[in-house]
């Protein structure tokens, strides 16, 4: 499976000579970080690389083959990459089983079956390595996030850039990145057991819309959160149309995942922060959060979510006032008690907090605890956030989303950490 | 009341000459918007403006005192205000019945009524108009909002900051703002009677610990939305040490609100989320949403989320799918059916909508429905939801505190506008 993050030598079949074309972007991107032979049958050259009429042409060995052709030359290509001897192969095209024609998506699987390929797609996006920043994307512009220690497996590739770039727009790292569309061959188990042994990865998201039986055979080694489209019946049949997903009863998806400690949501907002949360804090060692604040209005609301929460109790509630400097900050975190959860409500606005910040950055020391902090307001809040991410502190510009975040990360640690 | 809001001469009881305190920074922003007489007896003039020993001596008449003195000399504060006539003060001290010092703000309020004075406070940071931009606060570096239909009061002062800056962070304008603090004369009931005649005002929304009796005594002819802080004992108790508030039982409290056509929110994400909406758009027709998306994965969600919801149906999922232009949206909008909502999922990257959104920003016509758009993502994202919000379109970067927030306004569609 490396060669579908790591591979010196990538063939574009379908590679193409137009700007803007999914064939030219994808060339472009992959030949930043690796040796690309593009192959075209109508082209001699793009852009000054020698062009291919078949796989069958090129002498060097190939790691990987990205496909961008319509479904009706399909056949010929993975027959050919199979006579290279090319072992990993990612189809980015659609019309597939998705549109209906899942006839054509099965003997593409027989053909490569019979040469012992790798598939990831077809009608995705396919990877990303956020170590090394190799890609098979046809997005331009997009804002990708540094490495990390969290992987992300999609179905929906548009899921998957929006996650990317709200991950990157936090300065939250990724590890290994896979959209794997209608996973007519690599499905999200084989994701995972690959993930378990990958040393970048600690934490595995997963939006998709459909789940392999295989998926609920055992406990993972490391915490799944997963995010599950087409709940519905309107969902499911729009999940139909998308990645061809059959239709399973979420109630028992959701009670199954339970038992195996894998961590279900219901949104992408709260996707977002678990992800926040765990891969920049370790797993608190209970479930008493302790707030620390200088201002009663958000610690009354906080206080007020944490008592509806199952796994989450209120252990202290430490009002500065507004009157507080960093000093009495830092006094107050020395001095709290053994909650797992240390919660740092901020107002910063002319406060004698904002003018002392500095001392906070520079004097934080931390204890056997998860922090995490909250500060309501506009661009200065937004600022602090960066300084805080320094510290590997999250913020979140208001309690309601950490605090479900945080109730399900502490339910994580309770149920599901035999397989951490 | 108008005097709370746009005073032409103003005095500020407890000016001080030294940058940072609260009576020099209070004085420095009234004397933006009104004529301004300072009291300190220990000072002649601060920074040229003439200072005087007592209220007594100024020989204007005034419209407005703030008062920013500690409660021991309060009393003596609120006598000479009375016989120079003043009606209308603003008390931002704390150290009353939030501390226990219940005794000296009764006695307070017993001079100002033998007066006909009107207090707003004390403990808070008073008022704003979003119109003229005239405000009570100590706060220097507060990003405010321009004027706008939204009013909002709030019983904490750290909650309205962080309110105010984030609307005024995503351009939603305010008309009226109240941070009433201990609430010892003047009561949400009374602002809310006041804001239901303001011209300025469309949309009430509410963040306090605890409500007057006479809250719950009729409907109200503007939209409410009400955050209780204080639902949880935990939140209680705090709530107590922070307004004085006295608990009550929320269910109830629920229960009657939803009899009076009173929006009730969880949390701070909720109240911003319907502020945004209902201060952006019109009342929907009915509960139908119909989707338009170029982008399957997010509609799924959306598609998920909306079904779990009461009031919200799911109309139309129209998926253009990745290759659709600025003009397959328009020509959507132009054939959807008679849905209420319709929501537009926008994937921008390196999709061909992005390359044609000024079309689209060009092209777009309001029909009889409300408006929303979603788009995941970074900076790119950002960028849109500022010109979306100049087309009143208010932009969500994920569907599901959209989708609670659009539950929420078409409740009070069917049972609260009756009032509105």
């Amino acid at each position: 499976m490396d060669a579908f993050f790591q591979p010196k030598s990538v063939t574009i079949i379908g590679a193409s000579a137009k700007e803007g074309k999914i064939g030219y972007e994808i060339l472009k991107n992959v030949s930043k970080r690796a040796r690309v032979f593009p192959v075209n049958p109508a082209r001699k050259e793009i852009d000054g690389i020698k062009c291919y009429r078949s796989v069958l042409d090129i002498k060097e060995s190939i790691d990987l083959a990205i496909i961008a052709i319509t479904p009706e030359g399909i056949l010929k290509a993975m027959e050919e990459c199979g006579k290279k001897g090319i072992k990993h192969v990612v189809v980015i095209s659609s019309g597939f089983k998705e549109s209906g024609n899942e006839e054509i998506e099965k003997e593409m699987v027989e053909v490569a079956r019979k040469y012992g390929i790798r598939i990831i797609g077809p009608n995705c996006i396919g990877t990303f390595n956020g170590k090394n920043g190799f890609n098979t994307f046809f997005q331009r512009h997009m804002q990708l996030p540094d490495g990390g220690n969290v992987a992300i497996l999609t179905q929906s590739g548009t899921f998957g850039i929006g996650l990317l770039e709200k991950l990157a727009q936090e300065d939250i790292g990724v590890s290994k990145f896979v959209s794997y569309g209608n996973k007519c061959d690599v499905n999200e188990v084989d994701l995972i057991e690959y993930l378990e042994k990958d040393d970048e990865t600690e934490i595995i998201a997963i939006y998709a819309e459909d789940f392999s039986p295989q998926f609920f055979e055992r406990r993972y080694k490391k915490p799944i959160i997963v995010l599950k489209g087409g709940r519905s019946e309107a969902g499911k049949k729009a999940a139909r149309l998308h990645t061809g997903a059959m239709a399973t009863n979420y109630d028992i998806f959701q009670g199954v995942c339970r038992q195996l400690g894998i961590i279900t949501v219901d949104n992408f907002a709260e996707l977002f922060s678990i992800i926040k949360i765990m891969s920049m804090q370790p797993m608190p060692k209970n479930g008493k959060v302790a707030i620390i604040t200088n201002g009663a209005g958000p610690a009354v609301v906080a206080a007020d979510l944490i008592d509806e929460k199952e796994n989450l109790e209120l252990a202290e509630l430490i009002d500065l006032t507004g009157s507080a400097t960093a000093n009495d900050y830092l006094n107050a975190l020395e001095n709290v008690g053994d909650a797992g959860i240390i919660s740092l409500i901020f107002v910063f606005h002319d406060a004698p907090l904002a003018a002392t910040l500095q001392k906070f950055y520079e004097g934080f020391r931390r204890k056997n605890a998860l922090y995490v902090a909250i500060a309501i307001g506009g661009k200065f809040v937004m600022e602090q956030k960066e300084r805080l991410a320094e510290l590997s502190i999250p913020m979140f510009d208001e309690p309601s989303i950490l605090i479900n975040a945080l109730d399900k990360v502490v339910w994580f640690k309770n149920e599901g950490s035999g397989n951490r």
